[in-house]
């Protein structure tokens, strides 16, 4: 195996449960060229992983270089990593349970790969090349179908002993609260993550309350169904909804909003950072109104010490924090370990 | 100034809202000497830090030495720290606002002196010489009148970027609780802290339930006044009729425990810490009843792959676990700098 190094141009990789993203970075930390496929989970851990190889091979064949050309492959997972040994301890959104990542993507193409966890990498992202650079201390939330976190203090990430730490989502703001389909009550992803946004609308809507959504829903999709109100309910609707004014959307986006702050006053209160970074696709919809009301939120539920250099801000990465988050595991585990070659 | 030196004698002080506590430990870690005072925080900032200069003077006197003999002095105070600058940034509990106690203790006593907040102190204590030996990344909390906490990662104490880290007792576990006297609704401390299980058995004796607290006060103090059941039941009046079997006290004090684990669920999925260490007055009153809810609490409200190997244990310094910390914060100090003086 030729030597890495930290000059070579990179991939990232985002495995997600619906899309692979991949792409290749090059030294100066430019986007050179992406390529994304759908992850079709049902098919199999085996067949995902071939995508997630068909993604990097497609992204550098679009950069018009090897895959000897590259130093290694960074690629975040969505479930509990073990950095170490690369592997992911779990991944619901898959179906999978423990596999071993880094191995099996080495062997198939001769490069070393580094895991992370999807938001923990996007947290890493927005540090190093988005909204947080410059920070040393930050928290990372990302609101979509799910919430997850990450967080990184004194420059370094934070992944816990089993590779579980910055399970934002997962914390209890109402500990007597229904229960979610994890069998906990009251946590931040039941309470303020996109189907808990959408079932509070339906329910508004069921109860006889006026909504914009039901029209802008039949227009683009032919047919409003209730039932189905969570895959149809993309959080551009929920944006196009909140922006013409209406109040049932409105009421439901902005109490997302509050309950993702209660969260993160008591991370605050916990760990201190020296800024928030909110993104994610519900985020990204609706922007800064989200921004502003867990900001509020937050410094409405700590100690003034806690909060009165503490920045709160909007991701600024979007889509790319992943991958990008994934390139810069890899330059860090090179620039720790310049003889260091990945699993595999 | 002399040089400093890890294998000269240490002294440690616990400044907290009732007590002062100071000892001397040797370079082999023990205690060779204590002393206690009242801190009558009434008498003000310049009385109390005064009895604080007489609480170390009083513990060097019992082991025969001089203040020169002493390398440096580390303390812990109730409230939010820059660690870095020796000053405490507000404590409530002795009604200060911003006051560089390195700086003036040092001017006072001819030695450096290094600053800490209470309870991360205790964390640093149980971590170095207490129940958390040889573990590496370790949450702290202790139950007492309040709850705080403290949070080390990877052998390094977490301050926060304004130095309010660990602060565990002001999370949020029930946004729409009651309001509690920080303004705040439904955090941990409001609702498991000492006063919260006391509030909730004179409600329920009140309310026609049987329990044999109030004779037990009785018996010690001559009467029991409901008006001043905060004050009048300890945790050894809670401990005496928990263990009795007294069902009132039992369910509040479980209450407690269960509350704990819920804010330490939080906690644990967002820095999946190796172990979790439980203690203050409530907790060694009641022992390990308290610590067996907690646990169980933590395990039921968190996936597997976050307590899998998780190790949930009582505090074993008890009292001194305050003042071992502040030694181990000025060893740690000292360790990293060998020149460094501390502040003053």
């Amino acid at each position: 195996m030729s030597e890495t190094s930290l000059t070579e141009p990179i991939v990232g990789v985002d495995l997600g449960g619906t899309k692979i993203l991949a792409v290749v970075v090059t030294g100066e930390r430019e986007i050179i060229a992406r390529c994304k496929k759908r992850t079709k989970p049902v098919k199999g851990c085996d067949a995902v992983l071939g995508r997630v190889v068909a993604a990097i091979r497609g992204a550098l064949e679009q950069a018009e270089l090897e895959m000897e050309d590259v130093s290694a492959v960074g690629i975040g997972v969505p479930g509990p990593v073990d950095s170490e040994q690369g592997v992911i301890n779990a991944a619901p959104n898959l179906g999978w349970g423990r596999v071993e990542v880094a191995n099996i993507l080495s062997d198939r193409i001769g490069r070393p790969v580094f895991l992370g966890n999807d938001t923990n990498l996007c947290t890493l992202g927005e540090l190093d090349l988005g909204a947080g650079r410059g920070v040393d201390s930050i928290v990372g939330v990302f609101v979509g179908t799910g919430i997850g976190g990450g967080i990184v203090i004194d420059g370094r990430l934070i992944e816990g002993s089993s590779g579980t730490a910055g399970e934002f989502g997962h914390m209890i703001i109402k500990y007597d609260g229904a229960k979610a389909n994890t069998g906990w009550r009251g946590t931040v992803e039941s309470l303020a993550a996109r189907p808990a946004i959408v079932a509070r609308i339906v329910e508004q809507i069921r109860g006889g309350k006026k909504s914009v959504l039901p029209e802008l829903v039949e227009k683009k999709l032919g047919e409003w169904d209730p039932e189905a109100a969570n895959t149809q309910i993309s959080s551009s609707f929920l944006a196009k909804a909140y922006k013409a004014g209406d109040k049932v959307v409105r009421r439901a986006v902005d109490e997302s909003a509050y309950l993702t702050g209660i969260g993160l006053a008591a991370t605050v209160h916990l760990l201190n950072p020296e800024m928030v970074v909110v993104g994610g696709g519900v985020v990204e919809a609706i922007g800064e109104p989200y921004v502003e009301i867990v900001e509020d939120a937050i410094r409405a539920n700590t100690f003034p010490a806690a909060h009165r250099d503490l920045k709160v801000v909007e991701a600024a990465l979007g889509d790319d924090a992943g991958v990008l988050g994934a390139v810069s595991l890899v330059r860090r585990r090179l620039a720790e370990e310049p003889a260091l070659s990945g699993v595999g």
